[in-house]
């Protein structure tokens, strides 16, 4: 088989090898089904067995409260972005936008189509490179947004914001989901794309409060109330079977490897020791301000693109891709996911000490 | 590995053998990437290569005109009964439906929410067994929405409707898609969720005329705006990758095969011979009017429930599975899509032939 590379992808990412295998060896036949995993009816017995411990596995390893539904929706969280204010935004009401990276900004932009936003912070002016340590909220908000981790711009929210009393935080967890402990139970929704934390693309988790199943707005097509897919398990309409069952997979590996505390102290490691070679480096400096640095994508520069691109080039043909920065912040950006081994980030900082001493 | 069996799931449904080979050889590692299939950014070479590839194959294969866009959507066919209203059924004015099985009819529900519907003809009263052979339309459509095949009732148009001069022919075509020759140019969309002749579940095929595209409703959130998925080539968001790659695998293993004329040659025998049997039999008898028949739904009943319960239970032991018909019609229902193998119709007919000798 051909040997792998490091994959330091912002997303389809990296999945764990053992996850890989399993399913490769269930494409042809789940089990002695003598059907393969893509194959099965979604309303057989062999996939609802994959939809109850997929469920089940979330939440086990999520701490996710029995008041909360488990939906696996289509769409990523672009389409959340929408929904989210489509159902809860009614005119004339107000929603707050924490808005920290283009990804905040764009579900601020989806939900101005709905009612009023107040933007209680915004890290704009200086390119997205931190996150406010404060917020200025409105005075009766439906509910606050944020944006946990900033994949473009490497930075992440150290600690969830604390809205006024009484309102919905409401958590685009996209890409730092599952990487470290989450209180879901002081979120009225927690979403997230899977193909950074939790599998490959094409489903979305998300994670909602019963009683805003039940709040949701009442007159939209049927797939846009989060109620349909409470009330029908997320089978609806067919869903991405596969993509529910590597998720499924991935969940299980995350159980098996100590789950999310183990995987905080592992990602803080990770994540430390990156840091810690670019804090000493003379060549290549982190972007993100110290205490907004994310644990999932570290971006740095050397501060001359000539520099960054040759970096780039010689790192692809060593065997280290993905590590081309976004056209937004310039220079490199490694992500570092969940199912990044260690091994992978111990092979970059030699990779990147030795480019500096050449140079 | 394990023996594959008789999988006659009406969706998701089985695939070529060849297409899972392939997919599972590139689990861990896309060619000589050293990055698994599942794990590439969808802005990647490896990936760019891999969706232009799929989607010049569903141009040649399905004769796709250069004024229509090929577009990779998530959320089904569902999504589509409503995006299709929100987007050309402005307040006042009417779109057509025809109404011929339970997808049929939720199309016309959504549309409902959105502006004046009309039903230009409906099979209900005999519980959709049959596809009315004329329709009755209205003064001015926007659009004329039909079902070319209904997966539930075993029915399926025989010829493609005849809208008046000048208006748009939509077509829902989940479940019979490239199963033989379409005229793409005759439709202004056509649509299909991918699982049961075009791949696994997650992704949904539309095909729709540049002019509409245009035509679209602007004041809509980016992701239900079909111009936005034009503009950025499907990937406006993360697609479903893995998905696509394997549409495009499908699609290169029906044109090795012979393209859509030699599959509709394939499955008009493949129905044909067991209609037959069911036609002469004294036991089993098809549900579906003789003009109307799916070729790739193919729905009988014993008359006797118990006698239906029986036969079910005895072909699942002898690995015949997803036999069982949908609680509206009841009785058995075999799907035969494109990849279902001629081989498995016969030991079908075989078996329903010893079943019914031994009774």
């Amino acid at each position: 088989m051909t040997k792998r590379i490091w994959n330091f992808s912002a997303g389809p990412a990296v999945l764990p090898e053992s996850v890989l295998e399993e399913a490769r060896d269930n494409l042809l036949s789940l089990g002695s089904t003598g059907i393969g995993i893509l194959e099965h009816s979604h309303r057989g017995k062999a996939f609802l067995k994959v939809y109850e411990e997929t469920e089940a596995l979330c939440r086990e390893v999520g701490g996710i409260p029995a008041n909360y539904k488990v939906l696996f929706l289509q769409g990523g969280a672009s389409s959340q972005f929408f929904m989210i204010p489509m159902n809860f935004l009614t005119t004339g009401a107000t929603a707050d936008y924490l808005v920290t990276g283009a990804w905040a900004e764009k579900a601020k932009e989806e939900a101005e189509r709905f009612g009023n936003v107040h933007v209680a912070c915004n890290s704009a002016d200086k390119n997205y490179s931190y996150v406010p340590q404060s917020a200025s909220y409105s005075a009766a908000p439906v509910y606050v947004h944020y944006t946990s981790n900033n994949t473009i711009f490497g930075t992440q929210f150290h600690k969830q914001p604390t809205p006024p009393a009484g309102v919905d935080l409401i958590c685009d967890a996209s890409s730092d989901i599952f990487s470290r402990p989450i209180d879901i139970a002081k979120h009225g929704i927690v979403y997230a794309g899977a193909q950074k934390n939790l599998g490959p693309s094409g489903v979305t988790l998300v994670l909602i409060r019963d009683e805003l199943v039940e709040r949701g707005a009442k007159n939209l097509p049927a797939m846009l109330q989060y109620r349909t897919h409470a009330k029908n398990e997320s089978m609806y309409n067919t869903p991405p079977t596969f993509a529910i069952y590597l998720m499924g997979l991935v969940l299980k590996w995350i159980k098996q490897n100590g789950g999310l505390t183990a995987m905080g102290e592992r990602n803080a490691r990770k994540a430390g020791k990156l840091y810690a070679f670019l804090e000493q480096s003379r060549m290549f400096k982190p972007t993100a301000a110290v205490d907004s640095r994310s644990q999932m994508n570290v971006t740095f520069v050397t501060g001359n693109a000539d520099l960054d691109a040759e970096f780039c080039s010689a790192a692809t043909k060593a065997g280290f891709d993905g590590l081309k920065g976004h056209r937004s912040v310039g220079g490199m950006r490694a992500s570092i996911y969940n199912a990044f081994p260690e091994a992978g980030v111990d092979a970059l900082i030699d990779f990147l000490r030795e480019f500096e001493a050449k140079k």
